[in-house]
């Protein structure tokens, strides 16, 4: 039997076909073409499937079901996308209309919460049953997975751990509150923060980095100016991963879950993020005086594909 | 089939037999005299729940198992108490100890953990199967029910809620951290808000209420000082509840439970807390444009009840 995964994004579809032992066997890759109508962005999606199950051979009978992760919030029981952000749906029968094409038990899943599963089922996190998968881009997103499944909480919108508050009277954060774990430790809160001290201090190196041009900043140009020995990118870059590591410390203490998988671009920097975190960690969270096993925080491992191991998996079900 | 619950606090030890409805057929309650050796505290818990067996008839075969709620981390397996604040308690094989007077299965969790599973199965969350209590008191204590069991995590220590920061920079921690929620909405936090207030305003209701003896503020002068029309008691009590509003909604973005159990001293201002906390709860939590049912905040039912009737059971075992 194989698996179909599905992650749809604002700029590309992704889609990869799954063996019983969670391999990808082929993947490949569509524009979204975001404007355009979900009836056509869904008919691609389901091209897309077709197109690699030609390509390998197995026929629509040796599949089990599809899974699809997108960008927003879904009515898992209808297969209806309520509401996304980076493309234009609005209440779309997903499930119904990837039918016309591949008349397949088909499964919607939030895209953070598909990653956390796809880390869970054969990544980073693939060894224990909990964890924690926090995606560091935009956003924070965030995925819990308890007993091999998705944590979704009694009306399925649980998870958004961006969104628990580190500074009352800090930075606004797009949820409406202020001073969210988002607003200080995503990438683009850093590259906001980036920015600013380029601003502030025009000698840094991570001015000089992108010629004075603040717009080439990215969540890597403090990185690479404190490897270059740049006093403000070092700070820069400590004063983030402090901020990141309050919020996995908060985690820690609610959830103590085996382990903690660190994922987006910004994860690829590895240790320079991860030793310092299980510093922070080690120190901030909470162990009474039992000698008790503590949390593991360790880098992503499937990148991209998390999306789509996950969306295949998505028949698994959910833990409320 | 009875069921006995001990709650085995630093004052007294309290004790009830259950019936299968889960209502207290009897309890009762002695001194722990908390500066004496474990056995002698073990053999009054015993005795009282021996006591309370031969009032009420019921005979030690019809007893399904004892659980015993301890403020402090238990090694649940072994039945063995590592470690409690308020009593001198190290490595005491609580278990072992209890089955040399009563020869029955012997359970041990966190009293925290059990005053949420007992509002959990008996008390204000009793028809839901997902909940979180909060125990506003010294600390704030946490019980994260999933599934009606204790969550507690891979190692055992989950749920400590009191724990999560909620200002980065703000009041130190008895943890260790800086702007602990319990450091900002437990009892304690309160009344130190409230001397603060007292001295700073000396003209204020909350002073005079206790004749200028900061010594006798409590939890409950500031609330009275607000219903007698004081603006200094006013801004305390609003300022607390923003912060138990806080902590709440980042539990709410993180959990979306079907209720949170507000329990402890301070919930017995009832709609005074309640009714603001469900505002801020509202505007402050995420749901996304999706229109899906909000978790309920609502008082705690069992009053000190609730440690007794989650001891007793235990036996359901928990949740990982």
């Amino acid at each position: 039997m194989y698996y179909v995964g599905i992650d749809l994004g604002g700029t590309n579809i992704a889609a990869g076909i799954l063996d019983e032992s969670l391999k990808i066997v082929k993947k490949g890759s569509v524009p979204t073409g975001n404007t355009r109508h979900y009836s056509d962005i869904i008919k691609d999606m389901a091209m897309l499937v077709i197109q690699l199950l030609k390509e390998t051979g197995i026929s629509k009978n040796e599949v089990d079901s599809i899974g699809i992760g997108c960008p927003g919030t879904c009515d898992r029981e209808n297969g209806v996308l309520l509401y996304t952000n980076n493309i234009k749906f609005d209440d779309v029968p997903m499930r119904l209309e990837m039918q016309k094409y591949l008349p397949l038990q088909v499964y919607l899943e939030n895209d953070a919460n598909c990653a956390a599963l796809g880390e869970s089922m054969a990544g980073a996190a693939r060894d224990v049953s909990d964890s924690i998968t926090i995606t560091l881009g935009t956003g924070i997103g965030g995925g819990i997975i308890l007993n091999n499944k998705i944590y979704i909480g009694f009306n399925g919108m649980a998870g958004e751990i961006g969104h628990i508050v580190l500074n009352k009277q800090g930075e606004s954060c797009t949820c409406g509150r202020k001073g969210c774990w988002e607003a200080y430790a995503s990438a683009t809160a850093l590259i906001k923060q980036t920015r600013n001290a380029a601003q502030k201090y025009p000698e840094s190196l991570v001015n000089t980095l992108v010629n004075g041009n603040l717009n080439k900043i990215d969540a890597k140009t403090a990185f690479d100016a404190m490897r270059q020995g740049d006093s403000i990118g070092t700070s820069i870059v400590n004063e983030y991963i402090a901020y990141l590591g309050e919020g996995v410390s908060d985690l820690i203490n609610i959830f103590q879950p085996s382990r903690i998988v660190i994922g987006g671009g910004i994860s690829k920097e590895g240790d320079t993020i991860l030793v310092p975190l299980r510093e922070i960690a080690r120190k901030s969270t909470y162990f009474g005086e039992g000698d008790v096993p503590h949390t593991q925080i360790v880098g992503a491992e499937l990148g991209n594909d998390a999306g789509i191991v996950g969306a295949a998996m998505l028949w698994r079900g959910q833990q409320v």
